[in-house]
């Protein structure tokens, strides 16, 4: 299990790293930023550091919330080690839906595909749960992989909900910036499931935070934010339907709606340092 | 005196809007981002608030730091509105020279070209040292003109160093990150200035930040910010020469060398927050 340095930038007092690997999951080289706050080094290398997980939305790399997530001050003053993967398998061998934003690359709804011609590659799921944190384990010896929260934007607010839903043992909090909450019933979600999964809507349930509560999926520590002005928030988002499902579930999740804020990277900035300092308490 | 909106999105509380301009100075449309903190409207209308000036470096539009800057944090808490200038005129019209990224768009070097074919747009100092203020002041009546400062990177951060060194009545503090500090005694600067101002080395030095000191220019507020990582440090932006001409000077001004970190975004978006503080408190 080897990985590639793309580059490293020294930036507010620890490492922006980018890094490239094989995955056996997607059968693709996969690229990854991971930042590491200098205080490991201060330590010696002793030191051990929570992992926070970022998965990014429909047409983002790993390079959108690297360049303008606005993370590593906060990331640095709370010794949280940042990781954010790509959305999806990459490469020429790789089916596409040329044209199409929202399906096929840049577009892998952190799902595994059943369905052909995309079942070989599009093992979003299986990178995400198993393969990746593996990789992070072994190369990046500072981080604890015993103290890992999650979180994402729109698409990979999605990601970050049905994995960390799935997975509350694993991920001590789950925040999202305007997530799709039940990708079962909004375009965005039927047209991926349709596609990747296939027409049994039971198969669906799994990767749909909704679906996952009324399954009785649990966590304590859910942090959601959504802008008011997002242009996506009554068709695709949907954010009521997670508070509706958490309330009849008895889940006690914090759900701000943010006045004017839209879907961009200049929302997801804004609130980024709070949401860092929320996973930060919870991770110890 | 009309511009027009590019687009506004809500940030850190406040407002990120990108703007469009027909320049009389250089002939050509202009784009330029400004940021207002929402204390203005708060304060019903009637507050104004002070303006920092940020140029940027080769190949740069407004674009690279209004995406990858991290100032709006720190612009919102001080209540201080930041403006963002391209770097040259743009446009199929404007003589350009292709395959070089060191000159011709992008690569204004906030000079007055005299020659030719230069010398009809490709005019940054009457630009920003007089219409583009003019713009602001007119179509921002919450910025108070009386109160400005500028910054810059690289080749921004000569335009910020010649521009706030000629005009020390109007910035009240000048700093800049990783700034080409003598221009006429480096690679870039002789290629830009012998092409945009001739040969006559004298016609030079009202564009030279250590030239403009040896000639007599002070200013009581100056910090800078270089990274000992940085690429060009050696060649092309040769620090040293301007704390020497400080000293020689008895300018008191701050000159910092970081350890590792390079002439990237990632080391401009680690000390923006102290600059714009530090800018901030001169500011009134």
């Amino acid at each position: 299990m080897t990985i590639e340095t793309v580059s490293t930038n020294r930036a507010h007092g620890g490492t922006q790293g980018v890094y490239r690997h094989a995955s056996a999951e997607t059968g693709t080289g996969m690229t990854f930023s991971v930042f590491v706050p200098d205080r490991v080094a201060k330590a010696g290398g002793a030191a051990k550091l929570p992992v926070l997980w970022y998965l990014s939305g429909l047409t983002c790399t790993h390079a959108n919330v690297t360049e303008k997530g606005e993370y590593r001050a906060a990331c640095a003053e709370a010794g949280v080690i940042f990781v954010a993967p790509d959305t999806s398998p990459r490469g020429d061998d790789v089916p596409d839906a040329e044209d199409e934003y929202d399906f096929g690359k840049g577009a892998g709804f952190y799902l595994d595909a059943t369905q052909e011609p995309w079942a070989k590659n599009y093992r979003m799921r299986s990178y995400l749960e198993r393969e990746l944190p593996e990789v992070i384990a072994a190369q990046f010896p500072m981080a604890d992989m015993g103290r890992q929260s999650i979180m994402g934007h729109s698409m990979g607010g999605h990601g970050a909900l049905t994995i960390g839903l799935r997975n509350p043992e694993k991920f001590r909090s789950i925040s999202a910036f305007s997530p799709i909450v039940a990708p079962s019933e909004v375009p965005w979600g039927e047209k991926a499931f349709g596609r990747y999964l296939g027409d049994d809507r039971a198969s669906w349930r799994e990767y749909d935070a909704v679906a996952l509560i009324e399954d009785g999926a649990r966590h304590d520590h859910l942090l959601i934010d959504q802008g008011t002005g997002d242009q996506f928030l009554v068709e695709q988002l949907r954010t009521h339907r997670l508070a509706e499902a958490c309330q009849s579930a008895g889940i006690d999740a914090t759900i701000r709606l943010q006045a004017g804020y839209d879907h961009s990277y200049y929302f997801i900035a804004t609130f980024m340092a709070e949401h860092v300092r929320w996973h930060a308490e919870r991770l110890g």
